[in-house]
């Protein structure tokens, strides 16, 4: 199947239990019509402190989301004022745009609502495109390491999700051979320019005994192993060490996707590992560029 | 919730399993963008003799169904060549239209395949308007007694779904309150003009022992009881009876929806009947003139 109908299709149904919110979804793209544009279900983004949400639906290439509310909003003046609230704190945090649609209203008040933010965005694509910044929905580039190797800079804000180990390797120039050992494949290579940089593609399931997670608030990852033995002595090997990770984040996503998504650099959180839980990476970076080698 | 966002998310939600005929579905929707269009789901036709199909999606006003053909429809010649005469046979037998979207194509494929559909449908609406002939989706219309009432005429075509057997009784001036005992429900009513004639609504699901199957196929309906001694009696008062049942068939449709639809004008079936099975009404007309009474 094209990729993009498979993407779309799958985004349509994973709301399928929401009635409303999957009539508003499927109702923003036909309408659109323009499979330049693309749709992110469930966009991570931070409130403020410690507080993030995870918006309905968004529109990356324009800033924009949009939050689709069910009529159990609008059942208490507290709900209505904590979600203005959250709705105000997205967009002073991010500068995102976010389009509330108000499911209390009858199919023709829906209609509308959905009808302002289609103005919304193909406003703000017009003025991309007159300005040359529009950049199509790609998924063969979003996925192609050589793009991003061309890009040269790239930060956690571009997406960038790979879908092989060797699509990591070539991206960096390093010999995707030697993350193999036997029928078995390393989990860490080094980065062929920077001994002190290791290219880490932790996995969300546990593969071969190693465990690892991620603190998506916190920005912490924990890498242990179910054998006692195995985690002390990988905890030993790696007290205080002075190495940096670049971290390609192996999960499925909420369409089904699997991917290895750049999560940006990490370092050893000397403060919070130890031998019970394991050494844990706490981020120090959000971007990299690849020639000359650099992070930031 | 408004009914018909209620019915045309649940059309959406229904297919969303089957993740490309949901792409179609809410296309063809969102697409034509005008709720006086009624799209019906699963649309039981006649194909010849003792063979019907359910097509994937069916517009009743223009009489033109859509059939969303799985790459897997195409994976021999064999089933290529049923497909095919299965539209055939529809088209032969109904003098309807059917449309099929062959998803193996890309996205742009199938949007040009879908616009077909639209561009069909849009011709034929504009030619009912101007020729007067056009009636708009409406379902407050479509369960209202006193709307059928005033039509006068009705057949099994129409889609007569009343919604409670109150609307039964008012549509032909008989008193709902005489289908009450105590704290149960009659499950017939004397025509008040017809003493020959009964209104039965007759439900799928099992009620106070009651037992009822409906035969599409054949036309047939079974009345029968879990009790024995019930049945065996019910069996006897009925045998032979000249008695005529206007039915209206109580039922959960695909979309979750309950109703009394007409389903026609029957009479005792001497051949199938018997004390084994119970009772059995053959079909023995499709109309109903409710003044002066008659049926065809």
């Amino acid at each position: 199947m094209n990729y993009k109908l498979e993407y779309i299709s799958r985004l349509f149904q994973r709301t399928s239990k929401k009635r409303i919110e999957n009539y508003v979804i499927t109702r923003l793209w036909h309408k659109l019509d323009n499979d330049d544009i693309k749709m992110v279900p469930q966009q991570y983004v931070h409130r403020q402190e410690e507080k993030y949400a995870l918006t309905d639906v968004y529109f990356p290439q324009f800033r924009i989301h949009v939050e689709v509310n069910e009529p159990a909003h609008y059942d208490s003046e507290g709900r209505i004022a904590r979600d203005k609230m959250r709705q105000n704190q997205i967009e002073n945090n991010t500068g995102h745009r976010v389009f509330v649609i108000d499911c209390r209203e009858s199919l023709s008040g829906i209609h509308n609502q959905v009808d302002q933010v289609i103005n919304a965005i193909q406003e703000e694509h017009e003025i991309q495109k007159q300005k040359g910044r529009f950049k199509g929905w790609d998924p063969n580039r979003e996925h192609n390491p050589l793009y991003w190797k061309s890009k040269n800079i790239f930060s956690i804000e571009d997406e960038v999700c790979l879908k092989t180990i060797e699509a990591i390797c070539e991206l960096f120039g390093a010999d995707a051979n030697k993350t193999k050992r036997g029928y078995l494949r390393r989990g860490t290579i080094a980065h062929p320019k920077n001994s002190n940089v290791e290219l880490w593609w932790p996995s969300a399931t546990s593969r071969q005994g190693w465990q690892n997670s991620y603190d998506e608030k916190n920005q912490l990852i924990t890498e242990t192993h179910s054998d006692t033995n195995v985690k002390e002595d990988h905890f030993r090997r790696h007290f205080n060490t002075k190495a940096i990770r670049y971290v390609f984040y192996h999960y499925k996503d909420v369409l089904g996707f699997k991917n290895y998504k750049f999560k940006g650099v990490f370092a050893y959180d000397s403060e919070n590992s130890n031998e019970e839980v394991g050494t844990i990476w706490k981020r120090i970076g959000t971007q990299i560029q690849v020639e000359p080698n650099e992070y930031k």
